[in-house]
């Protein structure tokens, strides 16, 4: 398994609080930005598969860990990967780093993400999926 | 016309900027909050009226004024009215307020609210919201 | 330990995302709440804390898992303890529920806090506050 | 005058709400990015200029037209100019289309800063920053 890089943001002045760094609910606004990209560079959309299956990957389990301040106008180097998939299930990890210095993660977490039809109710991920997923596995 | 009290509020790190202020895009979360608070003190609720008849009433205009800063953990009052009602939309006006010195507009501003159907079209908002809403006019 | 009461709040439109649900960020943000209330319950405010003490309690660590969703207007009620102080760092615990059904909870997290001085340097958490804190624990 | 391309965005989960639609307050972050994104096109960030200069530039006014709903994953095209400088402030003026039709405004608007220094008294925009956006200017 290894990480690879998906996105670049650069931090805006409403993503910092006032200890003039990123408040800490952003960084999963910037994991999202992480799995749009990942799934997008696997050939697949979020909103394509919303629209033609039917089904959505709600998030059920989110955790990040703040290593070291990301400040405002940093250009940020978001990286990601899906760690394990199971029948109805999967898992992003992301690592947040600055542009300038990729050996430093400022941010690193993940998502467990459960696969639902309209109903709320759990349904096994599609195979198209999940084969597209595993091939972009790092 | 006048403006009435609708909400209170605790603003929060997550509310601030480096500047070590609210930042500017979330005064207009505040405004929502108290077009909220207005259509509940008026009998109604957005939510009802969404569910119930159908319609919507998304934002056509916004603007604020910004004449002092509001800070980490300020108590701010909100004050709303509806300066007009016409046929298919309707105009709310706000001013924030520090609860500890009322006498100072914070920020001020209006919304602008067109009335759609689930299709986007332009509809008549119904009499029975606009009644409701002219009784609770200041 | 046991979890308390220290707020309530009021979904808002801009806190929802497209699925109609709470986006997953924003229970971050009632996070937030919770520990400014429960500072606030316990005779304490984190923004006295900063000024007084020079010092911030940075988030270095959180956790949430999502169990059902909340809506627009839904009602929340959030619980906060402090399952452990340690002499550098404490660790917040959260439960969100709607007000109409306590039993039920919709979201549960944690925070771990590191105590630094102005120069992000970690340094031990003030005797004072420790004391408070620990008097107001479940 | 004319506005011109300073910034490409797509939006995410987090931006949009449970209409479907992005909310309406995070266009202001989006007009935020094109500032920023413009600046530095003329030579200039924002950052450098707080740090250098140490003034800073408040929103004191902002408006925003919203004619078309902007859509979860769409991808949007900020297009920003500084219409008028004064001595001591300075209007930036944006509109947002989608990438794939740029013919179409989905937001337009206007933000107006004041120059101030750390004491928050307004000061004059320095010569170097107002001739170097005047040169920018379309």
């Amino acid at each position: 398994m290894s990480l690879r890089e998906v996105a670049r943001i650069r931090v805006i002045y409403g993503d910092t609080d006032q200890m003039g760094f990123v408040y800490y609910a952003n960084y999963l606004r910037y994991f999202e930005v992480a799995r749009n990209e990942y799934l997008r560079s696997a050939g697949q959309t979020y909103r394509a598969f919303e629209a033609s299956a039917g089904l959505f990957l709600p998030v059920v389990e989110a955790e990040a860990k703040y290593h070291r301040p990301a400040r405002y106008d940093d250009e940020l180097t978001i990286f990601a990967d899906i760690p394990w998939i199971k029948g109805a299930s999967a898992c992003f990890q992301y690592a947040i780093r600055r542009a300038e210095d990729l050996k430093v993660d400022l941010a690193t977490g993940h998502t467990i993400h459960a696969c639902v039809n309209k109903d709320g109710k759990i349904v096994r991920i599609p195979e198209a999926l999940k084969s597209a997923l595993q091939k972009s596995q790092g």
